[in-house]
């Protein structure tokens, strides 16, 4: 294999600490070659000091253009998108126009702009690697197969803290309850929307873009344990999984050197009887409605896709400054889903200017 | 897909009757153009109506010769090998020598002279793609990837109808008692080795054979829910399985049109709520004496594992007929495998030399 330059853009996030580490441990094949994160300028220095990159910078210093400049480098071959929310969305645009491979954590630009990157890829040359763990799973459990073997695929979710939860409890949580994810150390709003479901939503659409499946190919099914990352069944009835403990390691891994694997111990053996019981249950729709909102809206197209992804991401923002309950966030996206019904997504610019009229209209209902 | 040429050897046995259910469903791809079973006239004479192959016969008649007759006709592209024990050896050694696929169940050839298989498929170009469902999940996990990739396999076991029973009563267990598997439907000589876990010793000697793995990177582990049929750990950590409701189809199907995969729609879609909690325990060697000296034969090599597969036959033989308790099995093969070391193993007459002297000192011990 022969060596090459990665950008991780969200360096300081927890994708892109676990990928530096990740990619501590390869230095023989990688060069972290540029990194960018948001405003954390301390962790930023320690990871220049470590890797050495030719480019770092903050995006609250140098706007997201810096983000676009780091993913197109010559210099870079491979682009970790761990930026959170629809502010990727040009980095990923911009690396697949100039034929990267984009390792994608950020989901969010897939599920605004699935066709824009889509034809990104096609003038570009670039590639999409999913960096999430259950796209990770079903691109292991696919590769080397025919897309037309593959009849589904089912989605596990943890379900979120309020899995077990009445709904009229789960309803007035708060933010400090919401961010106590069971299995998984991450972000803070993405551990909003694992507890909402929206998390699983946008990997509904994701899955549809990057696998180019029917909505009715994609199951979810609730595993609390998230070993099982996810399952792919083939038209011969056949079903393989990927499974491992809860560490965004080995997707990250995965995500550099597809369709390869390379040697890596850092991980202790996967054991399953460490792991046991594995347990599975159907999605409680009522309690989380956000779920069939945010797939409805990727079957419905257009800029449906964006404005649940921004209605969704204010009306986290709002429910992390303690303005709003648990409850209200997937009526909040619902709303605005209405709201803007049959607004144009064909252009960038459709789709960001449905973007921030979600954005406003959520904020508008609730004062902010 | 071109149309293929099936023989079907045991065709009225429970893998038999299972892959005539599945060729019955592809009748546009396969023919089956030979049966042989060992004495049911009456079913393969239905057998013979509803599929008219050109060849068929009963070994009890026509001796083993006619499985080999059956093996390398030159309308037989696939050899499905569902023979039961070391009579299936030769029909095997033909197929292959004659460059035919052979879907392998009968695990015992592959056991008792996996050097010899491995000699007759380069001198005549056959293969062998496994029947049986742990080491189908490893083919199908492995499918397409590089040998080197994998770390080690971890090959389940349902633990059988005693693996919760103390080890003193399970000592004393009667054959019916044995013959209640908990989740697979089997033939009788197959239900034993599942209760004593030799079938697991069996299957990891086939293990090494069929996909060139060390010993040590062969791992056994009790999963009582028999769904998930085996693990793949590769190079970098990632663990994929193959999992679904307890069922020869999919692997019958996948033997024949590996590494394709063709539509079959008549099995139920995999439910991961259906089959939930997935639980896993360690294997208790103590209970289960015989998995570590299997294990231990294929790790000596020579004849010690056609003795240890001669010394079990004879053994559940003997158990079948009530003349010996389910506690005396184990320590029958250890004493035939005592007595027996260091027998040579090089070709197929020591081997069958081996065998005859295994099973004639089992006899002896129990007087029959």
């Amino acid at each position: 294999m022969q060596r090459r330059g990665v950008a991780v853009l969200g360096s300081t996030g927890s994708v892109g600490t676990t990928a530096l580490r990740v990619l501590a441990r390869h230095r023989d094949r990688f060069d972290v070659n540029a990194l960018t994160a948001f405003s954390n300028s301390t962790l930023l220095a320690q990871q220049v000091d470590q890797f050495r990159p030719k480019f770092a910078e903050l995006a609250a210093n140098g706007g997201r253009e810096c983000l676009v400049q780091a993913a197109t480098r010559e210099d870079v071959d491979i682009v970790l998108n761990a930026v959170v929310g629809s502010a990727g969305l040009d980095a990923t645009l911009a690396a697949l126009e100039a034929g990267k491979r984009v390792a994608l954590a950020n989901k969010e630009t897939l599920v605004m702009a699935g066709h824009l990157v889509r034809q990104a890829i096609e003038r570009g040359g670039g590639e999409i690697v999913p960096v999430d763990s259950e796209h990770s799973a079903i691109l292991q459990c696919m590769a080397g197969r025919k897309r037309a073997d593959v009849r589904r695929v089912v989605l596990t979710a943890s379900g979120g803290p309020f899995r077990d939860w009445p709904r009229e409890k789960a309803d007035r949580a708060t933010a400090a309850e919401a961010l106590k994810h069971p299995t998984w150390q991450m972000g803070k709003k993405i551990t909003v929307d694992s507890a909402t479901l929206v998390n699983k939503a946008l990997e509904v659409i994701e899955a549809h873009f990057l696998f180019e499946l029917e909505f009715d190919q994609i199951h979810v099914v609730v595993h609390p344990q998230s070993v099982v990352h996810s399952f792919v069944e083939f038209v011969d009835g056949s079903v393989l999984a990927q499974v491992g403990a809860p560490s965004m390691e080995i997707p990250v891994l995965y995500a550099l050197t597809h369709p390869k694997r390379v040697c890596d111990d850092a991980l202790a053996p996967f054991d399953p009887v460490a792991h046991s019981p594995l347990t599975f249950e159907p999605v409680k729709h009522d309690n989380f409605p956000a779920l069939a909102l945010g797939v409805d809206a990727g079957r419905a197209g257009g800029a449906a896709p964006a404005v649940f992804n921004a209605a969704n991401e204010q009306a986290v923002a709002v429910f992390l400054q303690g303005k709003m309950v648990f409850g209200e966030i997937a009526p909040a996206i619902g709303a605005a889903l209405d709201h803007l019904r049959g607004a144009a997504g064909d252009t960038r610019e459709q789709l960001l200017s449905a973007d921030s009229a979600a954005r406003a209209f959520v904020k508008e209902q609730f004062g902010c």
